[in-house]
């Protein structure tokens, strides 16, 4: 029996720079995920290459892919869909292998649902923790600015809720970093590994 | 409000090795740990000094502690008791103070009742892992070394079930590693954290 992989989903508001932490994760080769090709019904771009780094469908193939369940999440942006097919996640992890999913906070809520068992990230805007401070200090922001960005930091906060971790992304370094903890810790979680422990001691 | 400090519990069975990688946590400075000072009712050695090294009582003593539930847990060893105070511990976690806790695995059972809320790291022996593999092998342990073997990982197994992670003990740097990735991980677990960031966008 293969311990099975963990399922790490990395997301956040918008804009908070998911994509750069997940790009400097991938280059620093600290890690050893394996990444879910996404599903969508944009057009390819030049040099884009169908089955690596998407799969190109038609809308019709992807609300059949919706009505089978065959999706993890899947999200619009723009006029075009975009999924995470479920069945390689379900592989990738049955093999050991880890997976990471960079993905909005409404496909980190679809996953949550799905695979209950999956390490959630929420990435935080560095500013949030340094919002009082502006409030208190009254610097350059006008009070229409603080009152907008405090609107939009209570509900960052209210989605935070639903996620096992917060990560400040002040630098992309700390965030890593940070993730990496987040990483091995979540390895010798005792529910992930009893069963390997339990199956050194098995008779057989 | 300062953030509740985190109570770490270091233990695992008898001879894995607690004692020598909490010495290494203490040595290598990468922790912010307060230590509490346990209660005895053991006699002071030469050197020992009363409410730094323990705080030495007597056997009435002790026992008044017990009924008065002043102690967050309690042992006997070789005819002597010892105990952890509750109060201090409980006073450095509000404070925001990190706690370590190096304790046997019947005192952790005490502080999960107690402290549910604590990190419960479990030390195993990598002969745990080398387990399998040496009865495949037939080394040079007899089978009723091998078989006492068994029958002891089995009962550590089961001991590991109430904690929350699992560390191999290999080597005392490895084990350090791993509990501090635990330490930066649960130091940003969404439940600990949250109240300070509601705090930032609280109005007042």
């Amino acid at each position: 029996m293969t311990r099975q992989g963990l399922l790490l989903v990395l997301s956040g508001p918008s804009g908070v720079g998911k994509g750069t932490v997940k790009s400097a994760m991938v280059k620093q080769k600290i890690f050893s995920f394996e990444y879910s090709v996404s599903m969508t019904t944009r057009k390819p771009r030049p040099g884009e290459v169908d089955g690596k780094d998407y799969y190109f469908v038609s809308e019709d193939r992807f609300q059949e892919a919706i009505a089978n369940n065959e999706l993890l999440e899947y999200n619009s942006y723009v006029g075009n869909h975009y999924g995470t097919p479920l069945a390689p996640v379900k592989q990738m992890l049955k093999e050991g292998k880890d997976v990471l999913l960079e993905i909005d906070v409404n496909g980190a809520r679809q996953v949550r649902k799905l695979m209950p068992d999956g390490v959630f990230i929420f990435l935080t805007p560095p500013d949030l923790h340094e919002l009082k401070h502006r409030i208190v200090t009254r610097g350059t922001d006008s009070d229409q600015v603080i009152a907008m960005r405090m609107k939009q930091a209570r509900k960052e906060i209210l989605m935070m809720q639903d996620y096992d971790y917060a990560v400040v992304n002040d630098t992309i370094a700390n965030a890593v970093d940070h993730i990496k903890s987040i990483v091995e810790a979540e390895h010798v979680r005792v529910p992930r590994v009893i069963d390997d422990y339990r199956n050194m001691v098995e008779e057989d």
